[in-house]
């Protein structure tokens, strides 16, 4: 069989370790140099390959290449960029065939959260039914671990690991200071929809009244009373409270406590700046002196504290997308199976990516404690491993030293425009 | 001489490595116990000394004063506490006087900023006029940098390195994604009065188009249409732009834009934050997809990103305070003395406390790019070396170990209430 080409794409919110994936992709493939000719990347994901705006990824340097394995962020750009489906439009599916015959590519490796997924199924289905030899795997990653399938999600553990981290010495700050000034902190973090993010700031509580104090999920339903007498319980017991909310934080009409005006390409509503609201609400009852922070993209782009665990399975998961794209498996995922808690092993699985679109794991309730301000003893058996390890990388001038890629353009052959 | 105690109280914002200072004081008190007998900490700083709440460090293990050199915040609680003058308040300093006789102290040695350099100005004044013995030595400490006399203030470069370090993942992350989503991040930063910490950011922008794009400093005054226009352009020619913004900055009326802006698109009041201000000011007038975030505490408390060079300082002044008083010094406070840039060499002098008092540093003119939004050479050369050197603290269970003291009271003697 004549060596063909890859194409290989990231796509959604980046993450402090899908570069990572990139680099187990890249690496194995250019092991394999007798089934997979080059890797060509998307340039800002999918919507590289519908502009026939591809990168060769063969122009980049052993070193370079290396170095994805230490840099956050998408290399190759990403996008917000969801395929509709194929009645509302087919023509984007035929234009990502006719793309990659033109380009000879016979491996379509997308990496990315569900909607992606969906997307890979999608294309698996038609390149079948069109004729065109097309092996179509998904690479999994999303910092919201809500993934099926898979035991968690490459991205989720450095998040995890940074917010911990965070509001542990947000916690040490703060306890300096409660008895003359700030009493009160509140950490936003991401999870528009699945409270793993926030759960994971739990794992910074590993005795009795340390931070963080309350935790707000988006899967149990804000009981501002509730909530507010917790918060004056925790600051008499303890001398001042840490909170983490979670962005999808929502009230009992079933409303986000933080409303933005504006709403994203895939109509989800931008959230941002819950905090505030708590904070504020917290200070009108209680007069308590407050501080707080929205980390936002710092939580997810810190690769300077990214978990080693995590960097491993990221790399994993794009080593194993082209040991399985080569065995000949389509529509299928790589996914990483828990097989042991104590000690934490894992092993490398396969899910069918018909089995992952559209379903949205989110926080077991088993893994909420009764008064839905914690986490439970389950849960952080769950979570502990996957912040385990440090992975720090090189440094340079005081900063890390992360690599830019050189992302030379394919020659177009089609050479079409097309709308995106 | 028979030995006596000394007192040590932390003061004002804590930051990731006054403990440093803490451990290279009482190590080096430690080493000289035939001159210096205990190290009692105020328990939340100065307000320990008032209402005679001491804490025996010498109950402390080695191991655990140790810790101290990578643990972030206050150990012994800190305060936002400022003694009024002798006139408006002599008893204060009285009764300081009496604790300080009552447990045979006859070193004091406070840890802070500029206000804490000033109280202990005062108290040697004062001890002198009474006839107790007391050396009295500062230690700087702020985050701002903010003192005069010291090359720069243990406590800054970690915050730098923090800042700079956050804003290049920023940056790597919204370059990623500003193709099809977010093409503006903003991120706010500490320094109501000065522009250290906003300034340190620009280190992470070591070539041309790299984040940050724009810094807005408090020494700068606010140009609304310069700045949207500064952001369309830098957005026209890199795609994205990253933004830091001093919390302090403040529009032509000498208003705070936080809080001037009081009020969002839809006439909420703006819930506090510089940097949602901004970001929405930019998405009115060009349209732009943008995310914001406050590090807040985070940043000061981030001692897993400490500067390897300021935990050295930090550890230094601690240790010089001592050396300064068992050679005889009072009024005064150890400082840090550049040598030299390339390469950075640093030795250890010593300030006047009169000279030290109310005098805020602020950015200097020449360390401001002409056009307002970025640092120049100069100021490069001179914060470069201050965020050298990775300094991590060890791990346990995925998190840093930090170390929390058992703090045992020392017995009262006065035994009588001072209200504070």
């Amino acid at each position: 069989m004549t060596p063909t080409n890859a194409f290989y794409a990231q796509s959604g919110g980046v993450t402090a370790v899908i570069n990572a994936s990139a680099c187990g992709l890249i690496e194995t493939a250019r092991q394999h140099s007798d089934k997979i000719d080059k890797v060509y990347a998307g340039r800002n994901g999918i919507i590289g390959a519908l502009t026939e705006d591809l990168i060769d990824t063969s122009l980049e340097s052993t070193e370079d290449i290396a170095a994805l394995r230490y840099t956050p962020s998408g290399a190759f750009g990403s996008c917000r960029y969801k395929l509709k489906s194929f009645e509302e439009n087919r023509a984007e599916y035929e234009r990502l065939i006719a793309v990659f015959k033109a380009h000879n590519i016979g491996y379509f490796f997308y990496n990315g959260g569900g909607d992606s997924q969906d997307t890979t199924h999608k294309l698996s289905q038609l390149s079948a039914s069109l004729g065109h030899d097309l092996r179509c795997i998904g690479i999994p990653k999303t910092v919201d671990n809500d993934l099926p399938l898979t035991d968690n999600c490459p991205g989720f553990g450095s998040v995890a690991k940074y917010v911990a981290v965070s509001i542990r010495e947000a916690g040490f700050d703060v306890a300096s200071m409660a008895r003359s000034s700030t009493k009160v902190f509140v950490l936003e973090v991401m999870g528009r929809h699945a409270g793993w993010i926030a759960a994971a700031s739990g794992l910074a509580a590993e005795n009795e009244g340390e931070s963080p104090h309350i935790i707000l999920f988006p899967e149990v339903v804000f009981d501002q009373d509730k909530f507010l007498a917790k918060v004056n319980e925790t600051v008499n017991q303890h001398g001042f409270c840490c909170i983490v909310v979670s962005e999808g934080v929502k009230n009992p009409e079933g409303q986000f406590l933080a409303e933005a005006e504006t709403h994203d390409v895939f109509g989800h509503a931008q959230l941002g700046g819950v905090a505030p609201v708590v904070a504020e609400m917290i200070k009108a009852t209680h007069g308590y002196k407050y501080h707080w922070a929205v980390a936002d993209y710092l939580q997810r782009a810190a690769r300077h504290i990214a978990s080693k665990t995590d960097v491993n399975q990221a790399y994993a998961m794009g080593k194993a997308a082209v040991e399985l794209a080569l065995t000949g498996k389509t529509a299928v995922m790589p996914t990483i199976v828990r097989t042991s808690n104590n000690p934490y092993q894992w092993e490398i699985g396969v899910g069918e990516l018909k089995d992952v679109a559209n379903v949205e794991q989110k926080l077991p309730e088993h893994y909420i404690t009764d008064d839905g301000f914690g986490i439970t003893f389950e849960c952080e058996e769950y979570l502990r491993p996957l912040i385990m390890g440090e992975d720090y990388p090189p440094y340079v001038n005081g900063l890390p030293n992360y690599v830019r890629l050189k992302n030379l353009p394919v020659k177009k052959i089609l050479n079409e425009p097309f709308d995106v």
